[in-house]
């Protein structure tokens, strides 16, 4: 199988892919409140300052620092109260020597104060008149104007995923509109003869479209919209008539081929008609998934899945959600998080190729130095329910030969 | 403050909160294929076997394993070649012994054959004729009916999230349409005499509101419909009024306090109010969020969060998210990922209290047995975009006194 000569490590494969294409996120405008999930284009700045008056951070008494010097609960501060902050307006009254005003969380400084004292730290002595029990520093309790954000700063950088705390950060500074990348159209292909949609009454010899669903759902997880163009039949006439229409609609498309080598050439010879340079990569040094195809299509990228479905489901987290979160810009760095647990045997693996293993979490035993044991998924290589029995996948690396019993290891979830 | 008389840990204030309900999902019919991250609330159940006939796992032969019996390359066995398994379809021969047919990956196995020998361990001999150069065992690159599932067996058990892999799944059994439990509305109130509307004219000592975006946000990403109710004056009557609407057109209501303790205590008064019992939990024993309020209003959670943004958000992520998720039924147990990091200083703790730090990752040094180095986030308690700065937060437990410069710690990404 001439397509197999060269089989590149998965991380090589899909940086052959990505460096061949040029990512030119489009914008739009949306509410900030309505941003969860997208991805920033152009960077936020700040055009006031946050705070933009000197805050409290407690509830207590605005003073002037110095009329605190030395002040203990042995030997009190005397200052008099001159008045209330109201909360949500400029105090109409400034506070000079010897003076302080009741102020609460969130409140404004009065002119003439530069520290608060915590009420705790302080007692009601004469009317009028408060104890101060202990010493505040210039600046101590309060939030100066600007020292969360400064007026101009970039705030949030080009590239940034929107989480809640950016969401809320953004409303603070009064952005209630963004410029976000588009979210990109994702055409997924499914083809077979023996395939059939899955609410199409089953005759002996037919399976339902199962990659098709999952492939549309991880799109949608990863930002995308998925299109899906139906189940074509293995005819390169009808293949390469639907991919073309796929690749003029959408910014990615993906081609689950048949599971027969047969029909897997069909995908790659129809790829190479889409557009140039057609085919970068056909063959990749991991297990499950080595018939990958990574192509690009004048200036589109184009991507070739095994047909069987726990195959291209773990294929596709490797190669579709990368390129998917690259076509909305995403520049940020992405660590990816997993639960720590105990290999409960041995598994071997090809050295040089990357193996990725389903594994389902059990409670690890009392005297385990994790929560938890990693129980492979074993069983025929198509079994549909294999993903659906785990809760994770775990690595073997291409360097290793394996992973051995009560190793501890990554479990990515998916 | 006699609130605080008793703080309980966060996990037992939250398991106060979630045995006094009695949560009871309502439920909706919708499409498998928009299904992502919904919670089965019916058990699937496979009406059919899957496969529902053998199918052949490789490219190759099928044949009667028997007549492969003691074959090899230097010793082939030599059968003839009687048809070739359509796909999709029901092979209209039986192969008698003697013989093999050939068939692709995916297809039905013909009567009388009960293996598939790989195209790669035969050879083109005569006309009409295959060199068997490999013995196969019976059921060997098969799957048998029912293998991946039996019919009648539960394939998913209610409270199951439906990720990826379980949409396929469901799909390839012709589960078309499912019962899942109705997204919970959850009404959200800010509150504070200083909080205006993110869209509105700031003047001198008002702040945005921050709060009803960020959980909108993060009640959003737990599956939940977030229903805002507007900021309400620091008055007991108009808190009551927003308060009782939202608790009668939503499953929980949250409230986020003013920040000064005189609000708190408004808050816990209104509460108590709404209905029975009212106040559960009122302060828990954590940094930040000391001031929560928990609480059950005529069979229906009611949540007080701290008026500060970052409190807000991380106590939110403690006992909303698990709320919202039990609100949709989730049973199925969901351990949390998270990056491994080396702390890069010593963090100091109150024993007997659970403290979440914000972090922000670093990339480690080469000689690091982890590949992150997590970056404490200081600063004053509610600078809101300490959060945004942070990748994630760490835990320092409750029987910790803090953590040290060097420790390798968990960090939950948000």
């Amino acid at each position: 199988m001439p397509e197999f000569l060269e089989l590149l490590p998965p991380i090589d494969a899909l940086n052959r892919l990505l460096d061949a294409l040029n990512f030119q996120p489009q914008a739009e405008e949306i509410g900030t409140q309505d941003a969860l999930g997208r991805v920033l284009l152009q960077p936020a700045v700040a055009r006031y300052p946050l705070p933009s008056f000197p805050r409290t951070t407690v509830d207590g008494f605005a003073v002037r620092a110095a009329d605190t010097h030395g002040a203990s609960e042995s030997l009190p501060a005397y200052l008099v109260l001159s008045g209330e902050v109201p909360m949500g307006a400029t105090p109409e009254f400034s506070i000079s020597r010897g003076e302080c005003a009741l102020i609460h969380t969130g409140g404004m400084l009065p002119d003439g104060t530069d520290a608060v004292v915590m009420v705790e730290h302080t007692q009601s002595a004469r009317q009028e008149e408060i104890e101060i029990l202990r010493a505040v520093a210039v600046g101590e309790n309060v939030i100066k104007i600007g020292e969360d954000v400064a007026a101009g700063q970039e705030v949030i950088p080009a590239g940034t995923p929107l989480r809640p705390s950016e969401i809320g950060g953004l409303m603070a500074l009064g952005i209630t509109r963004l410029s976000v990348s588009r979210q990109p159209k994702i055409g997924i292909i499914s083809s077979g003869d023996e395939v059939i949609p899955p609410d199409s009454q089953l005759h002996p010899g037919q399976v339902r479209d199962v990659n098709a669903y999952t492939l549309s759902a991880l799109v949608q997880a990863a930002g995308g919209i998925p299109l899906r163009y139906g189940i074509i039949p293995d005819k390169a006439e009808a293949m390469f008539a639907a991919a073309s229409r796929a690749l003029q609609e959408c910014d990615l498309v993906i081609i689950t081929a048949g599971s027969s080598a047969s029909t897997r050439d069909l995908t790659s010879r129809v790829v190479n008609q889409l557009g140039s340079p057609g085919v970068l990569v056909h063959g990749v040094n991991v297990r499950p998934g080595k018939p990958t195809i990574l192509a690009v299509c004048d200036g589109k990228p184009v991507i070739g899945l095994p047909g069987n479905p726990v195959s291209a489901l773990v294929i596709a987290s490797l190669f579709v959600v990368p390129v998917v979160e690259a076509l909305q810009g995403l520049t940020r760095f992405q660590p990816k998080a997993s639960i720590k647990a105990q290999l409960n045997l041995n598994l071997s693996s090809q050295a040089g190729r990357e193996d990725w293993v389903p594994v389902h979490l059990l409670p690890g035993d009392q005297t385990a130095r994790v929560p938890f044991q990693a129980d492979p998924i074993f069983g025929k290589s198509n079994l549909i329910f294999t993903l659906v029995r785990a809760d994770g996948l775990i690595r073997i690396p291409p360097a290793a030969t394996g992973l051995s019993n009560g190793e501890i290891v990554d479990v990515y979830l998916f």
